[in-house]
């Protein structure tokens, strides 16, 4: 168990070798394991493996290749939509329609998430994480139909691994740990946990590609900006609402 | 490891018995090989042992007995503070104010959670997640002294269990999987799907103790009622806003 944990990493490049149907089986069966919010199970995952419908996908996820080539792809979903039409047609009035509801539904859909990325690679399979999962909600809304209460959260590709990666580079333990209670970092706290990530040769190599002074700037003003991130703010709390999370006041929405 | 997370189960009884720094080191450790953005691991894990901060937590999470009874306290917080800082030391503008920022960092924490809880099981210990982190996040904000940018997103009480309680019923495998695209569900497939759950012999308990006509009906009045859940998103917003995640315009915030 820790040794899958441990040598988790990220594959990109996949095998065209399908997943056998009783191994899927049982990387979901292990997914509805994970713990949920009062056992309400307030979660979806959309299993898609058809090309075109791949291909849309890979389309919101910005044409990244590894959507296309691994076989699987699966798209956990916040899911009320189950839940509330239990609720209605058991004659209960289902008071999930804000924003905490949102907030624990993402949360059963995680926790379902990372119990598949580890049932996969205890079969020898590769697994990666997409966080364009929260840029493009709305265009993964309308290619896998999705209703209202449901939210996609994230999205792991599944497939054979056709690449062995290194392992990836962590700040030490103690970087992300504080004992009792929260330990602010000095300036020097901060320049020992990332020495060793700014002296890497891939560091190195990052900075002379970009041109640029240091680490931080390549996330800053390549890969994580504020544009991009205020934009996809925007859009993502746009989504919420239009799924009905965003209804905080006492009264049931009309719809 | 499927077998790990088939056997899971929430223990709310713990042992006195303390758990081996070289144990919660591994447990760390394994938290820390769990996928993250960018590899950017923007979250933080508070481990709390000592009796008067436990206290001061018990109280956030409504007195729940398991939070003083074990070992481990372990709050997983999306923080984007450590991440902020190192780019302000690095000549680098973060522009990680906002709720696409809370999401990518609430993500990371819950992913980590799941391997921390899983690597924990794999000792032999038992772990709780405490739902009840959203709700008071304001008042672990307070015990804990999270900074700006550092919000909490769930709690895993960790010990060796003084309890072996049974699997915990879930609904079908197929209730939540969607093959290609999402299938919407009739009032049939809901009836099929919950169908089991409703003839649990605990159902027919809960209903006779609460006098009610509906399992769903428990949900709905007593346990996750709309007035709480629209309170407590309400004060999660409010959370959010006041760590710093919610200046979603392309300017830096004035702090």
């Amino acid at each position: 168990m820790l040794k899958i944990i441990l040598d988790h990493r990220s594959i990109r490049n996949y095998k065209e070798d399908p997943v056998p149907d009783s191994v899927l089986q049982e990387i979901l069966t292990a997914a509805t394991r994970a713990s949920t919010t009062g056992n309400m199970q307030v979660y979806s995952i959309v299993v898609t493996t058809e090309t075109p419908v791949k291909e849309m996908l890979w389309e919101a996820h910005f044409r990244q290749n590894m959507v296309k080539q691994a076989p699987l792809v699966l798209t956990f979903c916040a899911d009320f939509n189950r839940f509330n039409k239990w609720c209605r047609l058991r004659k209960a009035d289902p008071g999930y329609d804000n924003f905490l509801s949102f907030m624990t539904a993402a949360i059963d859909a995680l926790l379902a998430s990372q119990n598949c990325a580890l049932a996969a690679e205890s079969h020898g399979l590769g697994i990666c994480y997409l966080g364009t999962t929260t840029y493009n909600a709305d265009k993964i809304i309308d290619v896998l139909n999705l209703p209202e209460a449901v939210v996609p959260v994230t999205t792991l590709v599944i497939g054979y691994p056709a690449e062995s990666p290194e392992l990836t580079d962590r700040l030490p333990v103690d970087a992300v740990v504080h004992h009792e209670k929260y330990h602010d970092y000095t300036p020097r706290d901060i320049d020992r946990l990332y020495a060793e990530k700014e002296s890497l040769e891939l560091t190195s190599q990052l900075l002379e590609v970009n041109q640029l002074e240091t680490l931080a700037q390549i996330f800053t003003r390549k890969r994580y900006t504020r544009k991009d991130s205020v934009l996809f703010s925007k859009k993502y709390l746009e989504v919420i609402e239009k799924q009905g999370f965003m209804n905080n006041s006492d009264e049931p929405a009309c719809r």
